[in-house]
């Protein structure tokens, strides 16, 4: 099949592609399109062509061309995700959204904007905030990866606990069949019930049902003043019962994140910033509202954690003082990155009072697969990010990795919790779907894929076990174990 | 066709249905079914038969005996509805949902609950209330309307501008597809991103993709205090500045509702509250958070609303004085419907800016279709009711008011709006569904109609104009101006 591709890349559908963007916007040399086959995962496939639109039209264009020429297509904004979402599994033609770099409008007396594909999340978070008002998703990889990728994986960050995530800001989207088809979906208005409600349904679908084009996004009021504090701890229930406690008081701060002691360890070996490496969990904690009610929710805070044993607690006075405070959360991935070679970082989600239960699973896990794992995350939300640091070249090492990511699955669905709540399903979850939704959910799914692109050439790979790369290792052991809620949940 | 489905209802069908159930929950005398034949709309047909079912697993083999047979199947909560959502069309059986009267779980630590279709969205939101916590969604209905139908229908209510719609809170939902198989969306998480979005797919979706019979739903904290403020100006477009000011300096009440002065004399009438009928129009302001924050706002709101020209701001300082300011606004709908015999109650929905635009033309309209028509609505969502008192019997005059209707639709998607910003499509906006949709979009939402309901045997004449009964008036004069947004937009 590869081999029929190349042939048929290589005669008139290149041609055919050229016509529609031009020759500098098509790559085929394979220096070039070798760079197009990474994302932050560890896995690497090759495209056969990469494809750089600049337009709605050249979006319909392609996919016209290369439905006809039975290509598979794969959008991608910066590649910056954790979940194998844009590896071009099966080759064909990537589909580079870069171009795509207009933010047209933000309108402050509607509260809402217009942007497109390619834009950073970053970028236009920061055009956002210049007309004083607020974006509120902030994932961590906001400064490379794109408002498209964004929308696609229903992107999240630390801020989700208070402001919700890409879901709950995209009123609408301009998104392309693989027919070529041009689909409005949703509109400028917060309410709005007409018909199914095909904005939600391709927030989150990885690229898999269409192409997103651009997206008229939700704006809010920017919060006049924030103020953050770091809690170190001896022991993670003191921790954990921070988090309850705030939430049971009825405070909702911005941000709730998690630190654990190993995460500790990797951040100080690199930065020397001073962490407390005895301590077993830091929580950096984010309050935001008017000047008189983030003071007097830090003091608050304060006085609750101090209660529950917490063994210090810092509150920023400026804001160069809460970018150190910040500091040791968000250096974490590149700490972890000096460790070992390769890393695999998961979002196993739970709900929030498994947190504790959660954390020492993990701790299990690492010690009985020996992987090296930190844990970090966002409390709030039950969003917790294992990562192991580990050698890809080491069989022996990975097949133990892969074990253990298994491991975190089933013990991740036993507590209530789900697969993945912000780096999407890709290649990476996609054989664990059963596991989570049963063949009845599994069977909706693909019917929804078969009315979109019945030839399953957007973005094959992805989402469905059956397409998906088998998982390294057999996942017999765990089978028998995972009972499917669907099942099991009282009626 | 009737008589078909009457014949095999006569027979083994009612049998199986009265096994499954029970004789006492399964209603076949025309005395009681023609109770079921009603909703909010002025519309009524008859089901041929209602099952009142009890469980998941009731719902579920009613569904298959109804598949086996061919027989339409029409879920039903409380029958509130605006838009004809639960009228049965195509006959069938009407599948009365309440018996499911459980509220499952309240978990104050991980921030949601379970709860049953049939349970009232009043009923379920005191019950969170005792717990300290707090279900936003309050639609007018919520007295009587159901969860399920909340759900079915992604009700809103005046508190959507700050806390969002029914959407914004449902995490998961247990659902039964015509077919009988048992889906479990969501879960528990508000991270969650494990496949497409089956949650929010159903969301909305009118009952015609399959039967929610639980949903597990978001909760928050409550706030701790509000304050209420009733404005009223001598021009309308000073109260769209004071929505628009009110915004733009950041601040997000928890209610702005908009009453104009034709609503404001129908009440009046009725409860003789002492409004200022002179006045071109009232806000009605909530305000919500700490008791300093919310004092603070109130103040600020009062001297902003002073200062675009109100002529009185009055401000409640006890409960039950805010519950007096509300009254004017919760009393039009039953003040409306002592004028005349009947109502046709629209949701046109707006970006916020065209409000005054979109009033306005509602009274050119009125004045053009000589009909009676009030404006009254959310303000802070351009979410605007436009009711039309009139008499169902009087043949020429629903001849103008349904002109009338057409006329607010091309009006409203002309403005950049929305057919419908919380009541549901149903058969009332099927026949314009077009307008906003094109081709394009009603194809994909035709092509996921038959990936879960290929007979399509569940809520028929719904959403889709194809199916629903068509428009009493003939639409050619509009089809030529309303140009679909699909082919009208910027590429």
């Amino acid at each position: 099949m590869k081999a029929a591709i190349q042939r048929s890349m290589e005669s008139s559908v290149l041609a055919e592609l050229v016509r529609v963007v031009g020759a500098k916007e098509v790559l085929v040399d394979i220096e070039e399109r070798a760079l197009y086959g990474y994302d932050a995962t560890i896995h690497r496939f090759v495209p056969d062509a990469v494809v750089r639109v600049g337009s709605l039209k050249e979006v319909c264009d392609v996919l016209q061309i290369c439905r006809q020429a039975h290509l598979p297509v794969v959008p991608r904004g910066a590649a910056t995700g954790l979940s194998g979402g844009v590896l071009p599994v099966r080759g064909g033609v990537m589909l580079d959204m870069g171009r795509l770099q207009r933010i047209r409008e933000i309108n402050r007396e509607d509260l809402y904007a217009v942007v497109e594909a390619g834009v950073t999340v970053e970028r236009f978070a920061e055009a956002v905030q210049e007309t004083g008002l607020f974006f509120p998703p902030d994932p961590s990889s906001a400064r490379a990866s794109t408002m498209g990728g964004g929308v696609a994986e229903n992107a999240g960050g630390p801020h989700a606990f208070k402001y919700g995530v890409f879901r709950d800001y995209v009123l609408g989207l301009t998104a392309v069949k693989m027919d070529g088809t041009v689909v409005r979906t949703g509109g400028k208005t917060v309410k709005n019930v007409s018909g199914y409600d095909l904005t939600r349904l391709l927030v989150g679908s990885e690229g898999t049902l269409a192409v997103v084009v651009d997206a008229t996004v939700r704006l809010i009021p920017a919060p006049k003043a924030k103020r953050t504090l770091l809690t170190a701890y001896d022991r993670l229930d003191d921790a954990a019962a921070s988090v309850s406690q705030i939430i049971a008081r009825g405070m909702q701060p911005a941000a709730l994140e998690f630190i654990d002691d190993a995460s500790m360890r990797v951040v100080e070996d690199y930065l020397h910033l001073g962490l407390p490496l005895d301590a077993e969990a830091l929580l950096l904690i984010e309050v935001d509202g008017s000047e008189a009610e983030v003071s007097r929710q830090a003091d608050e805070i304060t006085a609750l954690c101090e209660s529950l044993n917490a063994r210090s607690v810092k509150v920023a006075v400026s804001e160069a003082e809460a970018a150190g405070l910040w500091k040791a959360r968000k250096s974490i991935s590149s700490a972890v990155a000096r460790i070992k070679p390769s890393k695999v970082s998961e979002d196993a989600t739970v709900p929030r009072s498994q947190i504790p239960a959660m954390v020492r699973k993990l701790k299990e896990i690492a010690q009985h697969y020996e992987v090296d794992l930190v844990v970090f995350g966002h409390a709030g939300d039950g969003n917790l990010h294992p990562n192991i640091m580990c050698d890809e070249t080491n069989q022996e090492e990975m097949g133990r990795v892969w074990q253990a990511v298994a491991e975190i699955f089933a013990v991740t669905l036993e507590l209530g919790g789900t697969l993945t709540g912000e780096h999407g399903v890709g290649t990476m979850k996609a054989p664990f779907m059963q596991w989570e939704h049963g063949e009845e959910g599994l069977a909706v799914m693909r019917a929804i894929k078969n009315a979109w692109d019945p030839d399953h050439l957007l973005n094959p790979g992805k989402l469905f076990p059956e397409d998906a790369p088998p998982w390294p290792v057999s996942l017999e052991p765990w089978e028998s174990r995972v009972k499917h809620r669907g099942t099991s949940w009282p009626t």
